[in-house]
This record gives structure tokens, sequence and C-alpha cells, in this order.
């Protein structure tokens, strides 16, 4: 085996090593099967035990009980921008939205495109989506209120979700999902893709409160329903099991290794102020976000120009940073640092920032 | 690592060991990249290349040229089931299937939510879906005609395909993709779940006739409409890579190691004919589907008692021959031979029923 890199990519991303040496070891013969987990039935008590254990483990650490379901379902948070609309809108209510960036501005699209009354309560486009919007006005008429917990292409995260009284809160949390504990009860559904902090791609974990699967239409497709999912245990049809496996690992990684979000929000907090710190005190690297709105999942920054930046994504990758480009929309650099990135790849990198500002700067 | 078993699983189901081997040897570092290929982003040259390998393979195995898009959606053939109708009916006319089975009727229940004008213009209901349909009349009005070519259920598959003239024929092949070579030119669009034959779950591969994607509605949700896939290569949102990845290789051990659609054909014959003559020879094991209708993926049986039934999957399973049960829906015996399982293992198992017979005939 070659040498791993420290990776900084922002999806699909980093995963824990010790849950990829597992998958490695047991991938032959999932747990005296003679067979690999990707061989076995998905309704073999061996793969329910891992989507069980999956779901346990994010009820646990996000401490919520048997009002919410927590179930899987293909096609990632982008299957997500319209399912939420299908299945939660009400005739005659508005659905509310706070655009913070690209995929805020999806997800108003898909609602849009199925003819809802979609109203934009809040949106930071007017500074290019550099911050998190504040003191908007809450409807309580509105459905629900969705918003981006955080911003992978921009580089901002809410510190506080909005506050909404008796409006059910909808949160796109694919890229901060649990990287810290958050109270649950404000949401009428939450959604993330597994990509970023839980697992592999090809799957969405979604988390629903009980009163909302009252909303949705018997005639809506079955496969776009959010009770196939719930009625079924995320096993109406055949679901993305290898995904399932591999998050039921990164939870108990989570839960048992790291020890739960409180400690994960620590240590992600550490993380993130040693790169800001050192951003802050150079005069090289420049952040792209607004200081309150700045996100401790993905990082973004410019350095003096474009063709330093090229140069800096190139030689970080020759020296084992590797991830480092910004998103193709809006350039520049990003570090991603998701709960599996570990305090030294965060030390590799400033350092690697330092030396490279001083042959540069 | 444990021995491996015979598995007759029938989906998820047995995966090349070659390929699981070169999955497992290179999970931590995927070619030289210091990262797991759960870890790598799908629009990197890595995971493309994996993604272009099994378009272009898919292609090369089945003889089609730029007349058709091959991709990737997730949410199995189960998805796919609300996509057909959502994408391809056309207003004013109907559209028609045949109905061999669960998988059938529940496609058509889906066109029907949708409020499609659905005809069923063949059935074999009659006889518990135990045949395939003969002398139907295909009527050229049909904006297409849906059939499942392989009923992994039931145990029957199409020996030879519905002739529709100039009507579209759209087939779910989920349980039979790429077991053997067959005329893709009278398909309008083509669909599999990857888990029978190509992959592990979490994907269905579809093949659209470029001319078929003038049918669809702008206005559908942007994931629910093929133009997405195509105009993107899969790539509108992250897709399941770890599964594409898989299936490039499994492709690649059918086109490389099996030499083709041809070969695999000659071989899944044989494994047929082993296992369906000894039933014929046999007074205690009944195959269930009428003979001209047998499928060579997935072959059902009954045994003299349900008991005896119970405890012959439970034997076998102990003498490590797996996933024998039938389908919870219909009980009974299934032995599923898709590609990766080898005659070594139809060998086993047919030794295994001479010998439980023996001891209880």
């Amino acid at each position: 085996m070659g040498k791993r890199i420290f990776n900084f990519n922002p999806g699909p991303a980093a995963l824990p090593l010790p849950v990829l040496e597992q998958v490695r070891e047991e991938f032959l013969d999932y747990k005296g099967t003679g067979m690999s987990i990707t061989e076995i039935s998905h309704r073999s008590k061996q793969f329910e035990e891992c989507l069980n254990q999956a779901v346990e483990r994010t009820k646990r650490l996000l401490k919520i009980g048997d009002d919410f379901h927590v179930f899987f379902v293909q096609g990632g948070a982008t299957l997500q921008f319209c399912m939420v609309p299908m299945n939660l809108a009400i005739q005659g209510k508005p659905v509310d939205y706070i655009n913070t960036g690209t995929w805020s501005t999806n997800a108003i699209k898909e609602a849009k495109l199925l003819g809802k009354d979609v109203r934009v309560i809040a949106s930071s486009e007017d500074k290019n989506f550099s911050y998190i919007p504040k003191g908007f006005q809450v409807d309580k008429d509105a459905a629900y209120l969705h918003f981006t917990s955080n911003n992978t292409i921009k580089g901002t995260q809410w510190a506080e979700f909005p506050k909404t009284g008796d409006v059910p809160l909808v949160g796109d949390m694919s890229s901060d999902f649990l990287s810290r504990p958050f109270e649950v009860k404000p949401f009428g559904l939450i959604y993330a893709g597994a990509q970023k902090n839980i697992g592999p791609s090809g799957s969405a974990m979604v988390i629903i409160r009980k009163d909302m699967l009252e909303r949705g239409s018997p005639n809506l497709p079955t496969m776009l329903r959010y009770t196939t999912f719930t009625a079924n245990n995320s096993l109406y049809n055949t679901p993305a099991c290898f995904v399932i496996y591999v998050v039921s690992l990164v939870l108990k990684w989570l839960e048992e290794t790291i020890g739960g979000l409180e400690k994960m929000e620590r240590i992600n907090k550490e993380k993130g102020k040693m790169l800001y710190d050192f951003m802050d005190r150079s005069n090289f690297y420049r952040g792209t976000a607004a200081k309150d709105s700045r996100s401790l999942m993905n990082l973004t920054f410019r350095l003096p120009s474009e063709e330093l930046e090229n140069k800096f994504v190139s030689e970080a990758s020759k020296a084992g940073l590797g991830g480092l480009k910004g998103h193709r929309s809006v350039g520049g650099c990003r570090a991603s640092l998701y709960n599996a990135v570990g305090i030294d790849a965060v030390k590799a990198l400033v350092e690697f920032m330092a030396d490279y500002q001083k042959r540069n700067g």
C-alpha cells in the first residue's frame, strides 16, 4: 500500500482510517457469512443489524426519541430538493426558503418547478453569499422554513439555527451533519447526503418528525413518498447497502472512539480555529466568508492571485495535501475539515501554508 | 478470512471473486491517490475513468453506438417504475405493459398512479405468472411497450423479446442484464438494478435511445428527468461512486476474463441445463415455471412439502450453499445463477440436492 494523503476533499471526502481498515479486513467474508457485505441480502439479519445500528446510533447521538423516524433514501440531497416540497407542502400555504448559496438556490428551483407557492424570506445573494442572514421575519403561515445549515461552496455556516416557533424547520445538513450537537425538536425534517461527514456517496440520511408524515399525498409515486421509507424501515426496495454499512461503522467510530457530538464539536472547533487564526495573522491568505458566518467544515480562502492559487493547489497536492481547490463555480481554495480529518492534517496544512507564503509572499 | 460459500442469493448477489479481491487490495489507496475509492471526488480523473470505462464496456458488450446513452441513476429499478412513464409517456397515447409478475405489476401501478392511460396488453396472472405470454397483439399507437425480461420471483424469462415494430420497447432487465447477447435496436429504454448481474446495490444502469429524450417535459423535477443524466454524464449530482467503480470492475471481468456476452450465455446455459436436467430427472424436486418460459437466472422449485423445503434450505446453508430460500411472497426454493455464480457452485448444488433427496425422498 502507498502512503495515505491528508484529504481535504469537499465530498466524497475523508473517512476515518479505522473504518476503512475494517471494511477491507472483512470485505471477502462479512462476519462469518462467507460472503462480502456487497453480496448479502438486504433482508438478512446481518444487514438489518447494520441498518438498525446506524439508525439507533443517530438517535442516540442526537438525543432523539420515537417521535422521529431515521431512514435512508438514494439520490443524495439533490433528490430531497424535490421530495421535500412534494411531501411537506400544504395546499393554500406558502413554503419559505432562506437562500445562502448554490444548494439553497437549487432547492428553491425544485420547489418552484413543482408549482409551489415559494417565498424566499431571506438571502445573502447581495454579497455573493458570503454571510448568513440575520434579523429576518419568520411567517407563522408557512408550511415549513427550509435552510442550508452549512454552505460547502461559499464556506459559511449557521452558528445558531433560525427560530421558527411552530413553523417546522427543514434543514439541508449535508455538509455539517453530526459535526456538532444541536436540538432536533424544532425540525420537521433534516436531510444530509452521506458523502461529507458520515459515509461514502450514494445515499441521503433523512430524519422526519412523525406528524409531518400526514402531509404527503398517497398519489405521489411510491419511491418519492416519505411514508414508503418510514413504513418499511428503508427496505421497501433494495437500499444502497454498502453505503449504509459504512455509515454504521462511521457512526460507531463517532460514538465510541470520538465519544459523541460534544467531543466531535470540540475537535472541529480546534481544527477550524487553528486554520482561521493562521489565515487572520497572515497578509497572504484571505478568508472569503464574513467572520461571524465562517464554516468549520469548509474553509474557503483566496491568495493574492489566481496564479498563486493554482500553484498552491498543485504544490500542496505534491506534498500530500489533497483536495484544496475551490469549487469550480467560484475558484480560489478550500480546505474541508470534516469529522474524519484529523488535527494532524490541519497542522500539516498550516505548516505547508506558512512555508508556501515564505517562498511566494 | 473464513471460507467463502456458494452464494445463490437473488440480489444483492454473488460478485466475481477477482473483483472483490481487487476492491480489497486497493481499498486504502486507489491507484496511488493515497485515498480510498470512497474518498475521491466524483469529478476526479480517477473516478471519471471508472465511470467512462463502465459506459464504454457496456456499449462494446452490447454492440451499441452513439445513438444510445448509458448512465447511472440511484434508486434502483423501483425508481425507474415512475421515471419511465414520467419521461416517456406521450399525451394522447396509451402506455402498454405486459404483466409477468411482481415487478411488472409494480411498474404498472406506478404508471397508473401518475394518471397515465395504462393498458395491460398481455398477462400470465391467470396461471400465477408461471409462464411468458405469447401471441398477443402489439398496438402501434402505444407510446411504448414495457416488459420485464426476467422474473426473479416466479423464475420465468423471455427467451425472445416481444416484436413491436415501431413501438419502442422498454425493458426492465434487472435480473438478466448482460447475461446473454441481445439486439438493443428495438429498445427505447433499458434499465437494470445493479445488484443482480453487474455490481452491488445502490444504482440502476439505464440505456436510452437518444430520440426518446425529446419526450420528457422540462417541468419535471431535475432529478427525475433523463436529460439531467445524459447531459451530465451521470454527474449532475454526486452519483453512487462505489457502486459504479465495482460495476466497472465487473464489466472488465465480463469482457476480458469471460470474453463477452456470447461466452457468458454459453456458461449460463450450461449452468441452467445442469440444474434443470437434474430436477426433471428427479421425482422429488419440481420446477415451478412452464418449461418453455424457464429462467436461466432464477431457478425456482418446490419439494414435496414445506417442511422438507425449510429443512433443505437450512441444511444447504450449513453445507455452504446459501440463499436458496424462495421469495417471501411465494415460498419454495430458488437458486439464482447469475453471471458470477460459477459452474462449480452449480455442481455442488446438484450434488447436495441428490444427497438430500436420498436422505429424505
